[in-house]
């Protein structure tokens, strides 16, 4: 059964509460835009998708409760809840995207003469509930034209797939990007072995994709990130499949620190090195990977766990969350929800689809 | 000033207890071969060379203690503490080796006529000293030797060193081998920076490394392992220097595992590769790289931290203690206490020397 971290089933809406992952798997019923917003404030949910699906989920939850027949009540009231949820974490680009989107709808269907309190909540809840499905339906997409272009190019029965941090059900609304083609793999009993790496500083390989990979039985072996090299040389590895939180227009592509090494040993390994994102996470807006801002996080990621200082006193320390991967390294393609592109053609795709 | 892990002035042994690193700073006397013994067992000083010469030292300071006359009893309790010394830590080579050698010493002192016990305590003292002096003189030659080299190759007035694991005072007598390159080159005044890797999955790195060049006042910053590749891009890393823990026939070099990534990713970079390690590292018995067995340790090292267990329960691991760097990927040299060698030369340069 594929782990489900955002579970929303006729207007009731239950999230796993990540924070006390892998210890504990606990679900927490969400029916206010309130326990929405501080779910995300919490880091209860995280992974820029998710986030969104959740925070607009709360706003479905609390309208269906609603029993307010006055149009301008409803209208003022969701307004007001997307503009609070986008603050939860306001770095968070999806929700602010999806709230955008809601907001014009909502004032469209004002303007409609026939519109009343009862149509507004309609439209708006059938609108996330469609976002909802789009989005597993996309990793859907992701994870089979993954899989299938990858066992065309190799020669056995079954793949061996290296991936890096976590990019499954616990970071989007389901399903994964990267670890979607791994879930479509072992669906279609074509996956020998995965190895994850364990992803430091925060560690998501370790706590994350090694929980999700338990829960469904995927075959699957932990490894520190110092020994994807010698994984690569040793275990067969067939391709390597990463997420992405920014392609550019070139196919330059910025993601979790450390795909940068990946992709470099990859190359010298010649093994086929694969960027999973949907069309979404594509931003045409930018030439290439020279122009992406990379962000610089807390020292205390790498020098302390759980608290506990491990790292000597006094020493610096350079913590980039992410580091760019130039496109001529993504030498088996960028898997999209529209297919498999080499950097060249991604542009045209996205255009295009 | 240098950071000393063993202190030994005129008979007496003072080590830095390694456990309280980096927290506490503390140094604990050794007076007799049951504390030596039990300080090698609890791990209060590790590292081979460190093991060798704390063992042997713990055997000076108690033959200096002892009014033994008795030719045969002194003969018999030096051979009885060293055999002990060696059950301490049964896989370190080097701490057998030294016994072997003062084995081999006292008994031929033993079969000369005019032998006393004061003659025989006088040998095995001396040769004990003599041991430690050496081991730090290699040391300070292999890091002359590589810091010369190193600023022979680059056309700036100061180098960026890149290091993997700890090599320093605190695993060798003293000064240590690819951190007694960047103590060569600080004391020139030629090092502008260096970036250690925290070395998961034991961090030797975050701790021990970090520890001494913070200690010494050695400009430094640590990275996470995945970061050394995107460091490499950005930070203008002159060479990457590592130690070893044997190099083969060959020039193939077994080292903490990770070092094999920073070889492939220095290639990529076009930075040149340094393997730093006295002679007595490198094994001619062994053609190449492929006859070098792993050790595979606990995979508590990679799921826990401090005892708390940070990945997700059930998850399978491969956690291989070292890895083996092709002589291909030694692109700067291995540099010994003779000088710096191509793989190609070292077997003439180790025999010759």
């Amino acid at each position: 059964m594929t782990l489900e971290a955002i579970q929303y089933l006729r207007g009731r809406l239950h999230i796993l509460n990540q924070l006390l992952l892998p210890h504990e798997t606990c679900y927490e019923e969400i029916d206010t835009v309130q326990q929405g917003w501080q779910a995300i404030r919490d880091m209860k949910v995280r992974g820029a998708p998710a986030i969104a699906i959740v925070g607009c989920l709360s706003l479905v939850t609390e309208l269906q409760q609603s029993n307010e027949e006055d149009k301008d009540a409803v209208v003022t009231f969701i307004l007001d809840s997307l503009k609070y949820l986008v603050s939860a974490r306001p770095t968070a680009v999806n929700i602010a995207k999806a709230a955008a989107e809601l907001s014009a709808l909502v004032r469209r269907e004002t303007q409609k003469a026939e519109s009343t309190a009862a149509t507004i909540k309609e439209s708006v809840i059938t609108h996330i509930v469609s976002m909802l499905e789009k989005d597993i339906a996309d990793n859907k997409n992701i994870g089979d034209c993954g899989a299938r272009h990858i066992l065309s190019r190799i020669n056995k029965e079954k793949a061996t797939i290296l991936t890096h941090c976590n990019t499954g059900s616990l970071a989007t609304a389901g399903y994964g990007t990267a670890l979607g083609v791994i879930r479509s793999l072992h669906a279609m009993g074509r996956l020998e072995h995965v190895f994850c790496t364990e992803t430091r500083p925060y560690n998501q390989g370790a706590r994350l994709t090694a929980f999700e990979l338990v829960y469904e039985k995927i075959p699957a072996t932990l490894i520190a990130d110092s020994m994807a090299s010698i994984a690569m040389k040793e275990k067969g590895i067939s391709a390597v499949v990463v997420g992405a939180d920014r392609v550019v227009l070139n196919g330059d592509t910025a993601n979790k620190v450390g795909t940068y090494q990946l992709a470099v040993s990859a190359k010298y390994h010649n093994i086929p090195f694969y960027v999973a994102a949907p069309c979404t996470s594509c931003d045409l807006s930018l030439e290439n990977g020279e122009q992406i801002v990379i962000e610089e996080r807390p020292h205390q990621e790498l020098t302390d766990i759980n608290g506990i200082r491990i790292a000597a006193p006094g020493i610096h320390v350079w913590n980039p969350a992410f580091d760019v991967t130039p496109h001529e390294l993504i030498t088996g393609g960028i898997i999209t929800e529209l297919g498999v592109f080499s950097p060249s053609e991604l542009q045209d795709a996205v255009i295009r689809g």
